[in-house]
């Protein structure tokens, strides 16, 4: 499953949703900052790695590799927030979209151990880099995975810890500080409530529902990939109270708008755009609304045993995607998911949302909604 | 391997070692608002989960049962550096305490997955509860693992992340919050280093060397179970640099001999005082330095092959206990641990060590050492 899918993953997107120049700051400098604060993490962690020895300083090695190549789409949203609401202290905006970029590594590093992948992005990932490895020095299977899970623990602690360093760095008022931390807490305590509930419903034999889905992917990716990143961004820019609920209402439905289109794209997406193999999401089972759907339609008892098969082929495949289109499951997702974003965009529609950033947050939904409108 | 082994971590040691009521304030009553930040911690936290859902909620239970039952080892030292320099904020002294209890307890948590321990201090630990329920429920046995594992590791994140919120909690100037973030950050960054090392070692086909076992108990345990909370105690209580070095020295010096001593104890120690099965070290094959001496002697081919045996019987241990004795390697780790005592002691020989410190950290140090001294 997928703990903490790249908000508009694909590099191709990353220009279409990308913060465009804005009066409270230039987004192309703003990340261009959030990158310097990463690479000064990275080189001084490495620095003191190599004091202690190689292989340390290949784990950090291994977990740069593992923060580098995505989407930077929480960084992003700090900084749309931070800069549309006035906030003029480039740095400070800088380490806390950093913080956040590090919080995403760390849970995508130890979703990847829980959900026992090896590659992310196309490549391999931390521990699918230590698996080999240790196959390569002659370990059995077992033992390797084993020592690629280690090795994706230990990275994903470093990870978490740094966005915690990199937080700290920031100065504001003694309030502002601690509003930023337990923003930052919060959105961990949920990725990993939802987590906690994702493994329990991959476990149940029933289907779970489509509440219940729509809940667990809320609390384990929109919280900390959206809701997060922009109730920071406000307040670090002092805006008020108001501008921080309007924009967490809007973060709330946007990730569920996100979360249900990616559901979709993993079955019915374009493979050399998802950046995700054709089948893999229904190779793995993985438990969508789709198929929560799907369940409670007799003729899906023809098809429910080939979901979550390690032998599933394209075949299969296509057999799958046709049920799921002709019952309705794929048609009442993608509704589900543009319910929300109007729900999100309502909630831009508050005088205290300034209308540039409400245009930006906007744009944005729409470029994430539209990966699954024209059929 | 015993990623952090809970220094004097049997209770019947409490007493012995724990801070007497002393000028700069009393131990005990310092000890108990420790237990009480860290209830407070699980009880808010607890309170969170239960409204996600019972399977949170019972994830929190874990861990906090996670967390009871050790020594408080390391709150006892940040308190011990602290009121006997003169610190008098006592709830301060007793956040500080409590984050290093939670770091403590983080690390147990994650080591345990590693090591793919089921349980500690004679109970199960997370993994081992959750590897229960999963074969309770009808899981296989591999299965089973991996739900232990992936329990073992959110709940061992949920405690880093208690570890710097604590932390945060501090008011203090931005000089010593800012010092005392330091200091954790170092401290994690190190056991990872050490645990990274321990992996390697595990898996190298010659047994280490003498030096590099020390450097890596060193790295894993003894940096954030003596040096950092010392170091951190001296810096909340404002004490001169010349203080913290000497400190410093103290807890690593002593995290070695400490080690080292454990490290006999867990092959020679009584099992009803060590709470470790007889023959669980040799029987997992820890590296230690008594086998990394003896292994250098023709004698301990006859028995090598027995180490990490997971078949190795009481017999067996009795013998290779007998060769460990007979061809030196025994004394010899107890004379490096008694070295590393007294240039422990001899750190605390400075007039910025108050005489009063300096006699508990001696009485702590002697009634760690005396453990393996009496033949």
């Amino acid at each position: 499953m997928d703990f903490a899918a790249d908000v508009t993953a694909d590099r191709g997107h990353d220009v279409a949703v990308g913060p465009r120049p804005c009066p409270g700051g230039d987004g192309q400098r703003g990340l261009g900052l959030v990158e310097e604060e990463l690479a000064r993490f990275f080189a001084d962690a490495k620095l003191r790695a190599a004091s202690i020895g190689p292989p340390y300083l290949r784990l950090w090695e291994a977990l740069e590799r593992a923060a580098d190549g995505g989407g930077r789409a929480r960084p992003r949203l700090v900084l749309l927030a931070y800069h549309h609401l006035g906030g003029g202290d480039e740095r400070a905006a800088a380490l806390l979209a950093a913080s956040y970029e590090l919080l995403h590594t760390a849970l995508l590093v130890h979703d990847d151990v829980i959900d026992r992948d090896l590659v992310r992005r196309g490549v391999p990932n931390v521990s699918g880099r230590y698996r080999g490895r240790a196959l390569r020095a002659g370990a059995d299977p077992a033992a390797a995975d084993h020592a690629g899970a280690s090795a994706g623990l230990l990275a994903g602690d470093l990870a978490l810890a740094g966005a915690y360093r990199l937080l700290r760095r920031i100065e504001a008022t003694r309030d502002v500080e601690d509003r930023l931390h337990d923003i930052l807490d919060d959105a961990l305590f949920s990725s990993v409530g939802g987590e906690v509930y994702d493994v329990e419903l991959s476990h149940a034999s029933a289907t779970p529902s489509v509440e219940d889905l729509a809940k667990t992917a809320h609390r384990k990716t929109s919280v900390y990939s959206f809701e997060a990143p922009l109730r920071a961004g406000v307040v670090l820019a002092g805006a008020p109270a108001r501008t921080t609920d309007a924009l967490q209402r809007f973060g709330r439905d946007a990730g569920i708008a996100y979360q249900l289109v990616d559901d979709v794209l993993g079955v019915f997406g374009d493979p050399a755009s998802t950046g995700k193999a054709g089948c893999s999401d229904l190779r793995e089972g993985k438990r969508t609304v789709l198929l929560a759907y799907a369940a409670s339609r007799p003729e899906w008892a023809g098809v429910a045993h080939l979901v979550g098969s390690p032998g599933l082929g394209p075949a299969d495949a296509a057999r799958i995607r046709r049920l799921l289109t002709e019952c309705g499951a794929r048609d009442y997702a993608v509704d589900l998911a543009a319910g929300h974003a109007e729900r999100a965009l309502a909630a831009l529609e508050s005088d205290c949302v300034p209308a540039p950033l409400r245009d930006r947050l906007r744009d944005l939904l729409l470029a994430v909604v539209s990966r699954v409108r024209p059929r």
